[in-house]
């Protein structure tokens, strides 16, 4: 039986400077939680050997779970295999089938295998492999008389998987009954404080009530989470009170909602495009690439994109989407007759059902008194309806921020167009003609 | 004297959740720096003293100076001053100067002192008190006989001030004059055990020679970082050591290195076309926008990228780059004829001087055991010499992972091409054509 409280150690010199952050713990955390366990200290130590024995020493001894990440590369700097082990008191041997596995990940890319890469295959005796699909580091179970301690790599694309595929699970199989629920809600196009000041009176008394559910308000990137927890003794009572304040605050926040199901903007637009046999086109200048970019992230993305243009220069806007230069000389590059004209120029240049325009002044340069720096239009050409709406925002931030918000708002307002939801979004300049 | 290592305590439940991170480590890890005081290991902990007095104790054993950030407040659940003195085994003793100030406060904005604020007035025996002009929670200095232990307010409003005023100045008094110095290269197209293994023989003694330099390798996102510090009395030669080091590296890194100031990838990849007056254009297939996307994450990259042209169907390649189709039906869309077509095709439908062509599987579907998914072809053509060179890598993980590590690669290619350093990469498949 696992207790509920556990430790976690990241490893790692780089994660004491000021240019990398530990960002694994909490992923760990969310994880840890969910299955009712609560995290009672966390600490970042460096790639020196006594300083991490100590470390893990006192973890081991008072926590039945620790779970430590990092220093499982190859390279001598990389010591937590070797710490552990010692601290645990076990040999290090060889695994033969992991050395295969190392060095078939190496030859499938026509390489051959570093003799340092062999140091991965080492596992204390007694330990458990943890399969690592994205790269050669395998983690590593270790259950020890008083409880487990859990060696997961460094790079978050690797730890990941392992941490929410088998990890999740052995953990469950040790867990006590207890669980931890949770729900999230994604909200797109209003800012935080504008969400919460519409959520605020009905969840504030959730917290009080018997099982409580604790509500979050968190900013991701340009979309608005609303984490929901509560911890029950029964899955499915605590599933369905969870239901019921979600549904709650879908009624307040309506056609603002983009999923409560954990699906991202780019999953919702993805599936709502399959679902009608609809296809996209984008026309990028300030995104660069990045609207594009995050329709395609999604495995399958070829069903709904076929093509996109980014038309950094003016040059560009005319010679692909046919955008006169007389409308650009007249109303300038960011403009609302601009934008229209790239998203029916993108319709007329592809065989699409709707497109997306993009043109705005990421900055830190090209801003005006007029036009500051933030200032994006935005246009949706739908070819059943033969409708444009185009619409301008402003967005605070330096450049790869305004970037990443217009590529998002541009994914939102996709969303509300295909959903029938108005096109109206917090950061919306009123004064600017809504052509 | 003050030690060289530190380690730093925040202290707070809140900490150990998903939506409250510990910032104040950052800001203190930034003044020791400065001091050429290295962080050892940092730790967050909860609001309960068994776990608390073990993490202090620990830290107090270890190293010479400790921080603590959090857990002064009035309330119970503020245990940090109690903790210390226990530790330290010094009694704590009300400072009547202390009350006035704190109590005063509350007068100023017409208020009593709640009782509970005169907790905040305890002073460990012979402790220093650091005041504290934002709020009524003091810090402490609290020199023994091994070293110093500092205690700081948790909101980094009151915290900060305190750190950069008193805090920087009483450390500066008893530190030595000591620079933290550090150094980044970026490395591309290599493997991290790859660079590993022809660095390692060089970096090796320098941790052994006087002053000594550490070398760190970290592998972010497709790039490799080597990190070189060393600590010095003399800034100046602590700045020629490195500069040294960094040249040494150089020399057999050869062209694989991308930078040794910090630039990323493709901040020098602009850098050299807009030394040259030349300009890029894109055709990405499997990217889907992400290698325009970090092209022109550079501000001003207006100057050197025009247009580029996500074309994610065969229909796209042919339409907008003139690909034939049967070149697409008897190589494959992933194929190093198609990838050639892609560029020379980028480069009619453009103006740019040189072009670079991405098509490639990035999964999860569509791979075949010829080609596999993470198969990536990509293509350079250049306008001036009318060369193209096409070649073929194979990357492990994702989809994400293969199209972030897909766009680097081309990004690097175009790079090596631009610096005339052989288009040579450790993920390059030997066996395919290369063509």
């Amino acid at each position: 039986m696992m207790g509920r409280r556990a430790a976690i150690v990241a490893v790692g010199s780089e994660l004491l400077t000021l240019t990398k952050v530990d960002t694994n713990s909490l992923a760990i955390t969310d994880v840890l939680n969910a299955l009712g366990i609560e995290v009672a200290a966390k600490t970042v130590v460096g790639d020196a050997p006594d300083e991490l024995a100590a470390c893990i020493r006192m973890a081991v001894e008072r926590h039945a779970l620790v779970v430590v990440t990092g220093g499982l590369g190859p390279t001598e700097d990389d010591l937590t295999r070797d710490v552990v082990a010692a601290v645990l008191e076990r040999p290090l041997q060889e695994d033969p089938a992991l050395v295969e596995q190392i060095r078939e990940r190496f030859t499938v890319r026509g390489l051959a295998m570093p003799e340092s890469n062999r140091r991965q295959a080492q596992v204390p005796a007694g330990g458990r492999v943890i399969p690592n699909t994205r790269g050669s580091a395998p983690g590593l179970w270790l259950s020890h008389d008083t409880g487990v301690v859990i060696l997961l790599p460094g790079p978050p694309s690797e730890m990941r998987p392992m941490l929410e595929g088998p990890v999740r699970e052995w953990l469950a199989e040790h867990g006590s009954p207890a669980h931890l629920m949770r729900r999230v809600l994604r909200v797109a196009g209003r800012t935080e404080s504008g969400v919460d000041a519409r959520v605020h009176p009905l969840y504030t008394p959730w917290a009080h009530e018997m099982p409580a559910v604790t509500t979050t308000i968190l900013a991701s990137g340009g979309v608005i989470e609303l984490h929901l927890s509560t911890v029950t003794s029964d899955a499915e009572a605590g599933r369905s009170l969870l239901d019921g304040k979600v549904t709650a605050l879908q009624q307040v926040l309506g056609g603002d909602v983009v999923s409560v199901d954990g699906r991202s903007l780019s999953e919702v637009v993805g599936d709502l495009l399959r679902a009608t046999g609809a296809t996209v086109t984008a026309a990028e200048s300030c995104t660069g690439g990045l609207l594009t970019a995050l329709l395609t992230e999604v495995p399958g993305s070829s069903d709904y994109v076929d093509r996109s243009a980014v038309v950094y220069s003016n040059g560009a806007k005319r010679d692909w989407l046919g955008v006169p230069s007389d409308l650009i000389e007249s109303h300038g590059a960011v403009s609302g007759p601009v934008a229209r004209a790239m998203a029916t120029g993108a319709l007329t240049h592809s065989s699409a059902s709707v497109a997306v325009a993009v043109t705005g002044i990421a900055g830190p340069g090209g801003g005006t008194s007029a036009k500051p720096v933030g200032t994006v239009w935005f246009a949706v050409a739908d070819r059943t309806s033969s409708q444009v709406h185009a619409l301008c925002c402003r967005f605070a931030g330096d450049r790869a921020g305004v970037r990443r918000f217009a590529a998002l708002t541009a994914l939102d307002l996709l969303r509300r167009h295909l959903t029938g939801v108005p096109l109206t979004v917090d950061w919306r300049v009123p004064e600017a003609p809504q052509a």
